[in-house]
């Protein structure tokens, strides 16, 4: 089995992803783009992380494009990309594990407002606030996959009353208004697309918080300024952005109400995503259904 | 039965106290300092707060001191209290839930790195470093009373691998060179205090961080800036300091690698700590054994 590896990662991670492959399916051969361009037809599957638009057009014989990512939706907007080839999506236990813990110090930190102290350590200023439990605040998962789940059940033992919501869930707005943590793990659709807008906002109850771990494209930036600028929202803790790395003008980066990360709340792991890969290719290889494939119609 | 409240908090935190201590205990007839002192013989419980020193020596027939702080240190170090009163520490659940997630917010952001992430919003530079698992950050907690044991008891299942120590538990530089988190819960007595010095920073591993939420007699500042400022130790977490609050001009305010809380990890809950006093003063009343009696040769 030949397979391409095609993304935009610099030449340390790729050696880090092809020696992790490599140990975990060793009767593969990995190539390079260039490499594997040579002989286009021997190539039966893609192993991708946004591979450069049009990369994967030579390769006419692919049976399986594994991307690397759990989100696919920058590979979905690939036109060159071959319609008919199966997609499979990252969905890999160690980046659930580590969504689930930073979306628990997200929580931790807005519920007992240790983002605020941090804001007065920088300011010199020593007041405590009142300390509430963890029962007194509601927490809404936005998103009901692997990670939404791993996420609610990291959360609940902690003591937090969690909710969750699909997009088959019913309408949003009273759910909002229920909850003082709202976080979205939703993926990016064109029906979730700019979903966190000002009326979104609106809904959600005054004081309350919003934590953006799913895509930028979800949020309408302009309306989430608006909605700390006017203290109905008390803090934003946000990973990804609509252009990332986020431009050094944008008024996210020394906006007090939030907090940023690097699109880094969940990162693969080499080992256990390269476990993941194997196991799907050897299924294909098999003939055994392949696992998390992507619906071109939910787009996800 | 007739209880003095005494103490150094201002009249609102007061007011809380008295109405929830009423609730919780009916039959008992609260005074302020200033009211006991008119029938000092009719007063056999006191209830305090860092009472002002002397304070309780006008009450000749006290059965039971009850402290609302956890910390006994300041009250033992009143040379006016009588030694012959029984005094009992604050042990409230809530308290050590409370504990328990100050230490899982402080562990899971020395764990990955988001100290570092917000420092570098802070600079407005985009990076990413490496992310690893749970089991591979090693925590070490001093204390093994109630709040250590809670505070174990909350990380173990977060996949930390978790170790104890306390007083009578063997050579700690081992303990210290073996753990790259290191949470200071201990009580503050004659041979806890300045325990984190130099000697201390040293036997930590190169790159440890330290959570100190005992007292600030326990750190030695200078010892510890130092470490820090080496890049020796990554990391400070602070909630309590040698003199609180802690003047403008300590260099812990500014420090980059410390990160300060206003004596806040832990606050008493009113409402479950009027239930533990309750208790206490009930069981003292019918002759049942008082829970968490002070030794005052150990110090706590």
């Amino acid at each position: 089995m030949k397979v391409v590896l095609a993304g935009d990662l610099d030449a340390t991670e790729w050696q880090a992803w092809q020696a992790a492959l490599a140990e975990a399916l060793p009767e593969a051969t990995w190539l390079t783009l260039e490499r594997a361009a040579a002989a286009p037809d021997d190539v039966s599957v893609a192993v991708v992380a946004n591979p450069p638009p049009g990369g994967l057009a030579p390769f006419r014989r692919l049976r399986l494009i594994q991307s690397l990512w759990a989100g696919v939706d920058r590979l979905l907007a690939d036109a060159t990309l071959p319609s008919d080839v199966p997609i499979a999506r990252m969905v890999d236990p160690a980046m659930s594990a580590a969504m689930a813990e930073t979306v628990l110090w997200a929580t931790l930190a807005l519920h007992r407002g240790f983002f605020a102290y941090q804001q007065r350590q920088r300011g010199g200023e020593w007041r405590q606030h009142r300390q509430r439990r963890a029962d007194e605040v509601a927490v809404l998962v936005l998103g009901r996959g692997e990670m939404g789940r791993a996420v609610a059940a990291r959360l609940r033992p902690q003591g937090y009353p969690v909710s969750a919501w699909g997009r088959d869930g019913g309408p949003l707005a009273p759910l909002l208004a229920a909850h003082e943590v709202v976080i979205n793990l939703l993926p990016l659709t064109a029906s979730t697309r700019s979903l966190l807008d000002a009326r979104f906002f609106a809904a959600m109850r005054a004081g309350a918080a919003i934590v953006n771990f799913g895509r930028g494209g979800h949020v309408v930036d302009d309306d989430l300024l608006a909605a700390l600028d006017s203290g109905h929202l008390r803090h934003a803790v946000l990973d990804v952005f609509r252009t990332e790395p986020l431009p050094p003008s944008h008024r996210f980066w020394a906006h007090p109400r939030v907090t940023m990360l690097p699109h880094a709340a969940a990162l693969t792991d080499h080992r256990s995503a390269a476990a993941v890969v194997a196991a799907n290719l050897r299924a294909l290889r098999d003939g055994r259904p392949v696992a998390h494939l992507v619906d071109h119609v939910r787009g996800y």
